[in-house]
């Protein structure tokens, strides 16, 4: 229920107190939410990370809608800002463009055999030259070609706002949703990759978990699954909200990148908090974990790092062995 | 091969000279087409009104989408402007960014069992306040309601730049698509509606032809067709061109709508150029076209006004007799 007109696409915590919407627009969200009813046909609506719909066949049909504007989700090169600032390519651009949405339909449990796109851009004046447009699409195509995405469609506008960039994928597949409302108590949360700082350029460059996804959904029996946009425990709070459960989560098991011990604060939180690692969060029974592990089915590595229980809430357990609940931060729904 | 990526979303030609982008920007649209290669599933991919992929029962799924950016798609009430500006209120702004999609999947031909919709909005500060989002919102569901859409998907993203809001929509249907590159020489033009004026406020508040689209395909054999979203002899270009036919229009026939005669200028020239009517703009044998007239099969006004054939050029027959060359203005394409 938190995805989809109810997430603002920021990805540092810095940013959430200057843009964030006020907490009476809560209102509006709980208007809109009781006007989008469906028909049968659409299995999963607006609040996933993809919506999913039965094709006349019984194929699903996956899509997804992203958005991202600079100076929120990327930064441009300028004469204004100072030193300490990671700034995005163009190509960079264009390919983090495609990838949160590949992503979003990874996060449903990939086996697609088709995959489409279509983009929207709208461009301020002086980011219209070749020089900057020439290498921006060059990253959009890269990502498609490497991921068999075929671009059917876009648009491209003049604005005098900053870039945005909006793309929808769609994705065929005969595998059913793997939602974020079905965890199950008991289950083992599994994290796919290492986690924290990817500020420093894993937000602009990291590979959508698609194979992984393939690969796990086929597999073995996978309950719930999201991608970390929001950060680990936003993220996971997402399924726990949804599948009205609780969780306990192991500092010593939580994989940290590299990139997290480089920021300033303790790498752990950044792990936890920090947003953007776009690695795939999911439950699984303990007995289905421990196989992924023991298999090592993924190039990628996957640690098991907390249980699902039902109780409320997310408890961290320190190294110390204090158990501390920990608030669903690292994000600002409004 | 015009819209997608090709087309800046700009209604008047007011804004061109400030907005079009430089005509060494042809060379990444080269470069841009050469890179778009599709498997024999797309079976039109970008450069039409939508896409069209065959879905694995033969089923077709339409896709399309569409931005609009504030300051230029549309004007919000602000203190600096002065009087003689169109403002659009909010639900105004939301009906737009559905039904000009609503009316590119009117424009392939119609006969929709599903639409879905998925809408991206980036928003200023100053407009996250319930009195702005909750009648945008309100706009967007009415049309939906009315025309059977439903809504899976969004994301609402912060700003620093004006209101962008991004519709894809996505149509199921069995009918075959109806590009704009399948026009016949000897064809007769027709056009729903009448035109010209769209400034005053047709251009946020026209009804998408979807109904029309449907039952011409339908019931006639119609060779060519898209929505008017440049303007008649901008639009009858993207026809001619992709067909690589010409046409003489006939100054008499043209439908001019009462909004053409309240602007300054001429009130045919308004009609033959003024962008954003959203009627449609087809061909089809001269049998069928006078079936069609005589039939009264739609509820809204149709025309004949001009014949397709085998020369280069769009002429225009004046009141006079006199044969003039047009130029496809009206639009640049950058």
């Amino acid at each position: 229920m938190i995805k989809t007109f109810l997430l603002i696409n920021l990805f540092t915590y810095h940013f959430i107190s200057k843009y964030a919407m006020p907490e009476s627009e809560f209102g509006y969200i709980n208007w809109l939410q009781k006007h989008l009813k469906y028909n049968s046909d659409v299995l999963v609506g607006s609040g996933d990370d993809c919506a999913a719909v039965k094709l006349p066949d019984g194929n699903l049909l996956y899509a997804t809608t992203d958005t991202i504007v600079g100076g929120i989700d990327f930064i441009v090169p300028s004469k204004k800002r100072g030193a300490g600032v990671y700034y995005a390519t163009p190509e960079q651009i264009g390919y983090k463009s495609i990838a949160i949405s590949l992503s979003d339909l990874a996060a449903m449990g990939g086996g697609f055999t088709k995959i489409y796109a279509l983009i929207s851009a709208s461009l301020p004046k002086k980011f219209t030259k070749p020089s900057f447009t020439h290498p921006l699409f060059k990253g959009m195509y890269s990502i498609c070609k490497r991921f068999g995405v075929q671009i059917i469609g876009g648009d491209l506008s003049a604005t005098k706002g900053p870039i945005t960039i909006t793309s929808t994928l769609l994705g065929i597949s005969k595998s059913k949703p793997v939602t974020r409302s079905d965890a199950r108590d008991g289950d083992a949360i599994l994290v796919t990759g290492k986690l924290g700082g990817s500020i420093l350029g894993k937000h602009l460059s990291f590979t959508p978990r698609l194979k992984e996804s393939t690969l796990l959904s086929r597999h073995y029996k996978i309950n719930a699954m999201i991608d970390i946009s929001d950060g680990l425990v936003a993220d996971l709070n997402h399924i726990l909200e949804s599948s009205k459960l609780g969780a306990v989560l192991d500092e010593l098991s939580i994989p940290i990148s590299r990139d997290a011990y480089k920021l300033k604060g303790k790498p752990m939180r950044h792990a936890l908090i920090d947003g953007e690692d776009f690695e795939l969060l999911f439950t699984a029974p303990l007995k289905e974990a421990v196989k992924i592990i023991h298999d090592r089915a993924l190039k990628t590595p996957v640690s098991i790092i907390g249980m699902v229980n039902n109780r409320k809430g997310i408890y961290l357990i320190s190294r110390q062995g204090e158990v501390n609940r920990i608030k669903p931060e690292g994000y600002s729904h409004f």
